[in-house]
């Protein structure tokens, strides 16, 4: 299941990100941390070009305007032309009808590989649900031991439908194809302390699809395994050295970018379903 | 005077944030760090959506254009109509036409909770003086011991006038809304020595305003000093480090998330007036 | 030729930033850790009046779009008017027509004091050849001491036809304005594990030109030493604590931070020829 990581090691892919302007620099090292190469724009001119030269797209609607979306659009046909992995953060779906629209639109006009984000915005994705969280994961939607099996039963569902691997993150992360599902026990509540954390996850998830482009779930699996991993290893240093969340962000970015595979294989926590 | 965070802490606020691309990153960690929930969100279509879902709204103008002014004003007057606090953050005013026109316009629309900025920016706005100063003081505006009573009865005239309440910031910031006025002496000087101090500031007041709606004037002191006692505190330890800016702006968010009440009442350097 | 670093302490120059999104935190620090003022404004509507008080122009065509390609020019075109230095980083340039016809137009209207790419951003922008390397150099444009004449002779052309300096970036930085040449070894490869030290490069030279209006060159050549200086004492704390490229990228700018004029002098490592 871990296979992934040393295809990536070998082959570094460039991921291009139409991604919010929060997150962006954390997005690009958080890229070539996993030894990835990072490639930014959203000019609906270019993206095309850019599509061309790169190995998986990262779409990502934390801030998304007008400008941009035409820019996801035409980025996200232009990979399916290619063949290259897609994956979707649907950042704050569900919180206006903008987001709700665009989300619609890029689901509707592009075939997604990966679409990753909590659990309230999967539900907002797919019922058009409200999501008065904003980008957090509202209080009933929090997956627990008692609901597991109903959400995983409705994450399958959703895969099936979309035809693409569906990513809920959480305590527990679930990613499911609709036939297979893995439950990755990796990561620390501090992760959700900080901005970026989903942001980063997703450009992992396309750094490994990038690299893997025949093995995504294998792929997604993986990424969720090495940024929960990270994680740990950071709120580890964070909590002994008795430091605030601005070094936890250092400490992830620095955990990804000396990871190996011998940790990965001892350290990561994923239950096959 | 320091009870604001205490509420603060039991009812985290969501903080609907329209600020510059230079240091959103920053902005939304501290409020994260501060207790706080940040939300991105600047297209014209979607910000009286998202206000709708928020506690408090931050409008800075650090990097405005065309586009975002008209979200400024949406957003700014949705939340007028919603009774949320508004915070205006007038980087720069007094450097364009362009920003003159528009915090001109914003203070015309929308009523504001609390303006604040560097006492240059604070003239600039309402005498229209040139601010060549760009983002930073001018030396011939530097609040000293000898201008200090003459400064505060200018800041009052302008709370009374604007009906809000008015902070400007420097080694001694001064809070008045025209009435009362808070002199806080917490700070160090090597706040100015990194980008984002003066923005994170005014996402700090944002974040106390909006877990403390009736309580508008103690819950920016309380900012204010919180604020300057993270900067102390990430001082000592980045002069003790023997390390360097970068690194300051680490322990400053660090401090911030770590900050306790009790060092809080201890450290604050409140006078009233 | 490092006597501009005290003529930039005595002075600190304003420095107006067209910059994308991606880095623009890391360049505002690293301004201000140079000893400048950072000032990010690209309204095409205003950025005459942000050079007007400016001290020099750094324009990085990163995350160009339609909107900031003509502030670019605008900008530029001032800043012509008033003397002063102007620097441009043609990011990508290679990689999309968009890039391509924005630099092309760019130095055809704007005359620029340095440029600064890797080699194959200035392939690219005199010759029309592809860069699919996106934003990072192309294997065969590596700069070796088996090509490294024909590479200056190219070089010393590119700056004699553009009447500016033409810097590029790599293990070995070659300065050249075509009669006089620097050759720095100076820096690490640690420095292209992250985002940003190209644009932090660039908005460093700006910097030192915006100080030295006259010695634009030797403000060039000292700019690259301090960088790469800087990325050797980062390098070196980060392999001794054994941490990753986040720590690494906050030790680059407290570097800078605390540069001392005996450390650039002892540590230069310029060939001139």
């Amino acid at each position: 299941m871990i296979i992934a990581y040393e295809t990536l090691k070998k082959n570094p892919p460039l991921v291009h990100n139409i991604t919010n302007y929060v997150t962006v620099n954390d997005v690009a090292n958080m890229i070539l941390a996993t030894g990835g190469a990072p490639l930014m724009s959203d000019d609906s001119s270019e993206v095309e070009e850019i599509v061309g030269i790169s190995s998986a797209l990262y779409i990502n609607v934390g801030t998304l305007n007008g400008r941009t979306i035409e820019s996801m659009i035409k980025a996200g046909t232009k990979a399916n032309e290619l063949g290259l992995p897609v994956i979707l953060d649907p950042v704050g779906v569900g919180a206006s009808t903008l987001r709700n629209e665009a989300v619609e639109t890029l689901i509707e006009t592009v075939k997604f590989s990966v679409i990753k984000g909590n659990i309230s915005e999967i539900k907002a994705m797919v019922t058009n649900a409200k999501n008065a969280g904003g980008v957090d994961v509202q209080a009933e939607d929090v997956v627990t031991d008692g609901n597991l099996d109903e959400t995983i039963t409705f994450l399958k569902g959703v895969a099936s439908s979309l035809k693409c691997v569906i990513v809920a993150t959480g305590a527990i992360d679930i990613v499911t194809d609709g036939e297979q599902t893995a439950l990755v026990r990796n990561g620390h509540p501090m992760m959700a302390k900080i901005t970026g954390t989903g942001c980063m996850s997703g450009s992992v998830i396309a750094t490994y699809c990038g690299a893997n482009k025949e093995r995504i779930f294998e792929g997604t699996v993986t990424a969720m395994v090495v940024m929960g991993l990270s994680g740990q290893y950071a709120a580890d240093k964070t909590e002994r050295l008795g430091e605030g969340i601005a070094s936890f962000r250092t400490y992830l970015i620095d955990s990804m970018s000396m990871m190996r595979i011998d940790q990965l294989e001892e350290g990561a926590q994923i239950e096959l379903q």
